[in-house]
């Protein structure tokens, strides 16, 4: 791990610091490049746009400008260390829009006194860019952060920690319910944990089918349910009308169990209490809630998923967010709606279904990637997720009413 | 001009809209790449920086960022658009700081509520940069933002319209004045504009030596003296106590004009009353105060400065801001303070006093250029002034104590 934290740091820090940088995609070596660039000519796109604001995405960087937003209250798995901290984080995840979507980037990081003011901020530059990637944001502000960007932006304000993960988890679960031959509609399901992620999973479980009183969702102090009287309004949406309190009383004879809250916080003996053909998502990074090879020993009837690289069935949010992105930004979605995020998770399903392409396999290291209990969820250098998924977002946002432009010709054929 | 026009569309259209994108200066193609630049690797870079706030210059893009920042209220000579149509602009600024300094710079067109509200907006985001330029907001309100932001910001921050315009009108004066035989302390100034530009000038042209009751300053009701109870406290600073009235009260003997106003505001019968050997810097864009070639018929004896590429002594702030930051920001300077400006200016004067070299004169199409009435201010294309005003400026700053690291070694040898 020393050798390796050595490489990581020599990675960020050469040649030049960071990972991101600004290039120019017009000539600028002449006076007469000069001209058009900058004063006299650059009035004209100016007037141009001060006429007609849609104008700004045929001249401008705009329509293909991500921004990547956090307060650093909820970064990765190491907590509130605050903006700063948080950079090389965000400059990660404009390079993975870039290398996987081809959409620009940048990092905005945000100091946070108070939520408001946070809203604000970002309020107010939102119009330099095509779309805003929140990142790292904890709960419950996040929530709030998001409703109240999407309601004064009119382009798309997406949480990533929430609804990236919730799409991936989704289709990883519907798939993997397949596979064990259950129906979402009966699945009981434990949420170990009710952060942003936890919610975002559940709401968007239950938009694909699961029934809100089959889930029974836990914080550190055990279920929640509907007796208890320290709920914020998120959790209070999962209070379950219940007498069970604990993991062990809810695991029980559960189909389902979704880890995203810590390492090892599930047993194999709790495992061994839950229903055949279980499915298990452990999400917790980069220790799961129960280790893979442990679950594998205690329940050989086992789906599981995690977020690491190194077992079958990695939950990556890369497998989602740069693309949902470049087809909200490609139609110029508002917003990036339910009906897109579902068209994300079917995309993101049927890849998982089909043929793997063999380029898919080397990168992976792997000989053989067939549907089922080891492979539910597709590979995140898969070059299928580009098209797929942006098509399916792009299409959904215009059969939606969300775009502000016609799917572009031949889109991603 | 139509052509023109349909050039400069055309550049901001093909073949992709705008003028910068984001790059990767990282590898980013296998699974260890990214493992490296995003989870887990980069966790490593986020706990440095948390220890340490510097290890940002170590580890992320910060140091070598520039931020253009406008709200749109005074772009260019079209007066305030909003935000959004100032993008292509703002967007033209960054590539120059490319162009000409290496610098990544990316633009933020922020929304103008209340000049707290924007004050507060650009202080939160800060922290993301290296350095903040300021560009077409209007007075006086750039005055309150830029001096709030730079109490607010331990980053440099750097209202381009006043002090890049007050550094190179600062340098071709006094080159002017020293062709023309007059002392800068001796010199009777007229300022025709009392705006963002015009403050700043007079404010670097004192610094420089001239005397504050020489200098009379004009806005659109006259002559600002100090019976007069309608100035805010910038122009109160320039309240001559005289009885001078108009623009040809004061232009009679005067030795120095400066017009940062507007097109054709001074007349041939005007010019006629200055004293011997007058110097006319004439910079509004893209008309000046004055016609050159009119100028010159009416006065012999003229040295003559405008705005204008397609005359002799442009007056041109990229001779200034992309090197100046380059200089703050390699000795990762707190501000840009006083003493960085006059090197800036000496810099700038002692190019332009200097044998020019064969390139230059190239691009310029000029056979000859030697230092004297024609030929008071570098040319935009000189590559010597990346290495000597950079290097100025870095050594100012670690001499006058703002630098929070040493000069690199070898620094622009």
């Amino acid at each position: 791990m020393s050798d390796f934290r050595e490489q990581a740091l020599h990675y960020h820090a050469h040649p030049v610091p960071g990972k991101i940088s600004i290039e120019l995609t017009k000539p600028a070596e002449t006076v007469k490049d000069l001209a058009l660039a900058y004063s006299p000519g650059v009035a004209e796109p100016v007037r141009e746009i001060a006429a007609d604001p849609a104008n700004a995405y045929k001249y401008t960087g705009k329509g293909n400008m991500v921004a990547v937003i956090t307060n650093g209250t909820a970064i990765l798995g190491l907590g509130n260390l605050g903006p700063l901290a948080s950079k090389p984080v965000m400059e990660g995840k404009a390079l993975l829009f870039k290398r996987f979507a081809g959409l620009d980037s940048i990092d905005i990081e945000v100091k946070h006194r108070t939520t408001e003011d946070f809203i604000n901020t970002v309020a107010n530059i939102a119009d330099t860019f095509g779309g805003i990637n929140l990142e790292d944001i904890k709960a419950p502000e996040c929530f709030e952060i998001e409703k109240a960007l999407i309601e004064r932006c009119s382009i798309p304000v997406f949480h990533d920690d929430q609804h990236g993960t919730a799409i991936v988890t989704a289709a990883g679960m519907l798939n993997a319910l397949e596979v064990q031959g259950k129906a979402i509609e009966d699945a009981i399901i434990v949420c170990l944990g009710a952060g942003a992620a936890a919610v975002a999973c559940m709401e968007l479980l239950i938009k694909c089918g699961a029934l809100r009183e089959h889930i029974y969702m836990l914080d550190r102090k055990g279920v929640i349910h509907t007796r208890r009287d320290d709920l914020n309004e998120y959790k209070q949406l999962f209070a379950n009308n219940t007498d069970k309190r604990t993991l062990q009383d809810v695991i029980e004879d559960a189909d389902v169990f979704v880890g995203v809250s810590g390492p090892n916080l599930l047993a194999a003996d709790d495992l061994k209490l839950m229903a055949d053909r279980p499915v298990v998502f452990a999400c917790s990074n980069p220790d799961p809630e129960i280790d893979p090879q442990l679950a594998h020993a205690a329940r050989n009837d086992l789906i599981m998923a995690t977020g690491r690289s190194d077992y079958p069935n990695q939950v990556n949010n890369v497998l989602c967010f740069p693309f949902i992105f470049r087809g909200a930004l490609d139609v110029r979605a508002s917003e990036i709606n339910d009906e897109m995020k579902i068209a994300a998770v079917e995309a993101i399903r049927s890849i998982a279904k089909e043929l793997v392409p063999a380029e898919v396999l080397t990168a992976a290291g792997i000989d053989k990637l067939e549907f089922g209990a080891k492979y539910i969820i597709p590979k995140p250098m898969d070059p299928r997720l580009l098209p797929r998924i942006a098509k399916a977002v792009a299409q959904a946002a215009v059969d939606s009413g969300v775009a502000q432009i016609d799917m572009p010709e031949n889109y991603m054929a």
